[in-house]
Formats: C-alpha cells, sequence, structure tokens
C-alpha cells in the first residue's frame, strides 16, 4: 500500500489527509481549489525544508497557477516563540493575506505549531494545509488541529484548537530526513500500536524493515478515530499521551536539549508499563514487548537518568492536578487506559519496579 | 426597567448577560460557580477601573471566598499588542491558571478583548467572564465573543472567537466614566436602533436622557440576536458594522488619536446615510433623523474633514474587497442592509451629496 485517504470527522470542519508517494508535485492543485480568493498564498516553511524540496513545491504551485510567496524561518524549536508569532502575522499583512486567504505548513512540528496557530488566529481564523515532511509531524502533530508557541515559562501554553482544511503527507520527503530524525519519528508509531493498533505494533515491532507508508497510514488512521471522537481533548485524546506524562518531564528536566521528543517518549512508555505491571494493572510481558519493539527500531528504551528525580518535573506538568497527575497506562499491547496517580503512588513503583 | 438577563443563544457555548446596578457587588458569587477548579481567578484590569471600582469587587469576591488576583494593566490602546498579551500568558503562568480557571475581564474595551484573546488561547482556551465598564464596552465589545489584538500594520488583524461564559452589567459603573466616553458609547447605541429597533432608536433620540439600564438592555437584546444567527461574523453580523466602513477610515486618517470610536462611527453613519439617500437606496430623511438623534445625545454628526480623502484608508480596510468595500446601508430607521460598492460609486455620492 502506498498511498491514501483518511478523513477526520467532526461536527464541523471535518477534512481529508491524504498520503502518497510524489503527493507534493500536486500541491498547487490542491492549494489552488481550497483558496476562496485570489490572494497570494502563504506558504511556512523553514530553511532546511526549503532547501530540500522547496523546488518540487514551487514548481507544483507554478503548474496550477497559484501566486505563493514563502516565508522562510531559521529551523528550531526557538522560533516557536511569542516573537515568532508577531514575524509571521507582520509577514501575513505584507502579503495582504485576507479572510478568504489560504496558509501552507510546510515543514516539522514547530511550523505546522506556529503557522496553525498564525492561521487560527490571523483575522480570526483563516484555513490552512498541513504538509508535514518529518516522520513526527507526518504522523502526529500535522493531524488533530491542535496549534500553539511556547512561553518563557512552559511549552505550548498559547494555541488553539483550529483544524487543518487538508493534511498532504508524501513520504517522499522523508528520504532526506536524519535517521535519528526518523527514529524518533518511530517512537511515536510504536505509541500508537502500544495504545490502539495491534497489528501496526507487530509492523513496527518487525525485525524487517516496515513500509512507511503503511506505518504512516496506520498512524494516521488510529490518530483520526481518537481525534474524531474527542476534538478539544476532553476525554478519549487523552490516550495519545501515553508515554508523554514522564516524556514531557524528561524533556523539561533536560532543558528540552538532550533528547528528541520521540526519544523521551520512548523511554516515558517504557516507565509507564513498568509503572503498570508492578501495580498489576498491565498484563505482565507488555513492558519487554514494548522494548522489543523499540529495540527493532534502534531506539533506546531504558531512560539512562534516575526516574525518581523527575517527580518534581511531573508536577510541573499542564495535565498535572492536584497531589498527581492522571496517567495513561496499557492493559495490553493495543488497549491503553487512563488512571489517576498521586505522586507517592508513582514513586513506590517506580522504586520497586528498579529492585526488580 | 432597570436589569435584565438576555441570552445568547448558540450551538455549543450560548451564554447569559445579566444586567442590573449594583450586580458588580455578586461578581465573586458567579465567579465561584464558573470557575471548574480551586485556583486563582485571574482578574484582568486597568488602573483607572481598579481604582474606581476595584474595591467593589475585591469585596464581592472575599465575601465568596473566591480567590482571586488582580492583573493591573496600563490604560490605553497600547497596551492591546503581542506584547501585552505575552505579557498576560506570563501572568497567567505564574498565577498557575490551569486549564479549569477562570479569567475575569473587567474594564473597558481594550480590557476585554485583550483579556478575551489571552483566555482564547491560554492552554488552547480557558473561561472568562466579561464584566464591562464602559458604555461602549457594555453594549458592544463585551458580548459576542469577538476578542483581538493590534499589531503594527493595523488593529485587530489577530484574534479569536471566544464567546465569554458570562456578561455581568453594573450601568453603576458608568457613574464615574467621563462624559465623552459616554457620548462615544451612546453614537453606538443610536447605531443599534439605526439598524433593528426603532423603539430603542426613539429612546436615544429623545429630547430627555433616556434610561441608561434601558438603553443598555435594547442594545444588547439587538446584539444578542445578530450573534446568536451569526456567530461567525459570515452574514448578518456585518450590519452591526453600519457606520463603521468611514467610521474605521476616519480613526485610521487620524491615526487612532484624534476621535473616540464612538465619534468616529457617528461620522460613518452620517456620511452612510447620506450616501444611501443619494443613490436612492435610503428613504429620504433618514439622514436628518440620524443628525437629531445624534444632537439629541451631544454628538457630533459632520465630519470635520473631507470625506473623499478617506477613500485611500477605505481600501486597507479589513473588509474591502478588490476595488469596493461591502457596505452597510439603511432602508429606514431600524432597517439595514448590506451592499458591494466601487470606490468611484461611493466617490460619486460623496460629491453630489457634498453640493447637495
Amino acid at each position: 500500500m502506498n498511498c491514501g485517504r483518511l478523513s477526520v470527522s467532526l461536527e464541523e470542519n471535518g477534512y481529508d489527509i491524504l498520503i502518497a508517494d510524489g503527493l507534493l508535485d500536486g500541491i498547487g492543485d490542491l492549494a489552488g481549489r481550497l483558496r476562496s480568493d485570489g490572494s497570494t498564498v502563504a506558504v511556512v516553511t523553514d530553511d532546511n525544508v526549503w532547501r530540500e524540496h522547496g523546488e518540487r513545491l514551487s514548481a507544483s504551485m507554478s503548474r496550477a497557477d497559484v501566486v505563493f510567496e514563502p516565508i522562510i524561518l531559521s529551523p528550531g524549536e526557538e522560533n516557536k516563540s511569542i516573537q515568532g508569532l508577531a514575524s509571521l502575522y507582520d509577514e501575513f499583512a505584507r502579503l495582504a493575506l485576507t479572510r478568504g486567504s489560504l496558509a501552507v505548513a510546510f515543514g516539522g512540528g514547530v511550523v505546522g505549531d506556529l503557522c496553525g496557530f498564525a492561521a487560527a488566529t490571523w483575522m480570526r481564523g483563516i484555513r490552512y494545509i498541513q504538509v508535514p515532511t518529518t516522520l513526527l509531524a507526518q504522523i502526529d502533530s500535522s493531524v488533530g488541529g491542535k496549534t500553539a508557541v511556547n512561553i518563557p515559562r512552559g511549552k505550548n501554553l498559547a494555541g488553539a484548537f483550529h483544524q487543518p482544511s487538508l493534511v498532504v503527507i508524501d513520504p517522499v520527503t522523508l528520504e532526506t530526513l536524519p535517521p535519528r530524525e526518523m527514529r524518533s519519528g518511530m517512537a511515536e508509531a510504536v505509541k500508537y500500536g502500544a495504545i490502539r493498533g495491534a497489528p501496526l505494533f507487530d509492523l513496527t515491532a518487525s525485525p524487517l524493515e516496515p513500509c512507511l507508508s503503511d506505518v504512516i497510514y496506520e498512524c494516521c488512521r488510529v490518530k483520526c478515530e481518537i481525534v474524531s471522537a474527542d476534538e478539544l481533548d476532553r476525554g478519549e485524546r487523552m490516550l495519545l499521551n501515553f508515554g508523554h506524562t514522564f516524556g514531557h518531564a524528561i524533556e523539561r528536566e533536560s532543558n528540552f536539549g538532550k533528547y528528541r521528543h520521540g526519544e523521551a517518549v520512548a523511554f516515558g512508555m517504557t516507565l509507564a508499563a513498568d509503572i503498570g505491571e508492578r501495580l498489576g494493572l498491565t498484563s505482565p510481558g507488555v513492558a519487554d514487548a514494548l522494548r522489543r519493539a523499540l529495540a527493532s527500531r534502534g531506539i533506546q528504551a531504558e531512560y539512562p537518568g534516575s526516574a525518581e528525580d523527575l517527580l518534581p518535573a511531573l508536577a510541573a506538568d499542564k495535565k498535572s492536578v492536584g497531589g498527581g497527575v492522571r496517567m495513561v497506562l496499557l492493559r495490553n499491547i493495543g488497549t491503553a487506559f487512563i488512571r489517576s496517580m498521586s505522586f507517592s503512588e508513582i514513586s513506590l513503583a517506580l522504586e520497586s519496579a528498579a529492585v526488580r
């Protein structure tokens, strides 16, 4: 399977996710159909993405007679800031974007989150297309309508729900992605299988290299299902946070520099599975299955630091409440659930997991 | 009539507007009922409002055992900026606001728009109450869920639709409002009567001072009706822009310093009525009726500058399209409609109105 179409079904503003090798070459046609006036299409991207893939996008826009202008950011999470947002507004004003204009987020998660938030708030909301170019963005951040910027006091604290009008995924763009970024994305793919799709889990756990398009399609299918049921993150969507409670704490603890997001999530999944097994909430063997899957994809499973030391960072989490957190645990591979846990309960489980 | 309750009916997130003398003394109870956890309530306000009315709000919060903290801005439109928004996010973080927290916008339009936008985007949206303390905010900006900040290239270009959970209007707070601010608000009241409510128009046109609570109630009733039918400003809501096409141009032309918003809208209404009559689209006598109503409330009706000179500023409007604008015209007092007009058509009508 090399291509597919999935739909996010929402009460309003449902949208399609298109997945196919070479799809970037058709972006001009797709963009042309989605703008509702003749104004310039704003393509938000970064230096790296533009150097690698800008020519294909430009050629496609030209073929479709779509006037566009690239807004090229420096790469890096530090641009996902209020200042970055203000610059984007200035560019939107310079290009005279109207309420009927279209923006295109062409890049990884930083570009998608920032461009999405600007689109959510420019003249109180314009349409945008997600064209993710990293594995992590293709299977995770580009689907679901979460947009955000970081503020000095925390990541993603300012943001909006704003569904894209279309998600265009071309796996060919991953050919130039550094191996470490691929592994980071693949850790999230393991997560999708762990929480919802046992067949997907087997795919990611295979000793052979799985077909990338298949992995992307299956991950997006799971995400579509969950997002369609819970657009505004009030319930089921929380299952997507498996591995993220500890994952975020690890990222925060290391100042967001040492580990890629997916690497931290991998550590977080293993820790959550260990805790679940220790408390008898997770079937025996699940943690080992996770470790094997991660190892098959070349992803480190064990957090090298002390999990106990992460507790203060856990308490600072956006999702922490009072003296504990709501954690996602696995029943089995393919079945996840949410459980409120106090910090002392987590601490005890970590201790006994360590001496196991 | 000194008090009332109106409802904005929306598919989701409908809310009440409470209007009563002395209602500010009950804000603590209302806030206590609306927050969904015990976190601190953030009260966003400005120096002037806090000096005049802070004590009443504080006492009410104390009586209801609601822990709150005021975030006191400098007064003035220049704080409705991206920088102002960033500061507000920092304060929200300092107060550890959660997804279940509540913000209170306690002040005029600047405070309401800025606090509303921060609430719309803090952790992708928290609840907020509007407690407007100017006539303009009580009858206009606090109802309808439009939130925004200015950017260097234009006013209100960044924003979101985010409905308040409640609007609490205490006409007593207007007792300390400077007369010029009262007149500016009253110009918008004349507008509501002109577009939708002939009885309201008669009230505002009366040679006697009308009962303020009645005016506020009737204006809010009209706004509720229109907003309920068109939450996202895609149609009927545009009628609220009567007088605003020229009004915004006048504000822009004079760099937002010389005239209050309502003063510019008064000029804009007279110009729009003149143009409508000249083109045979507005019944004869409507412009004079408007002039009389404005005069009864001590509001200047004639723009002292040249209306012709406003055309370039018209073209820069957020709502301008191609070579023209969609203007709101009156059929009669109480009936408004939208008409697309080219700049040359407007220019011609202005010329002949001038030589009339």
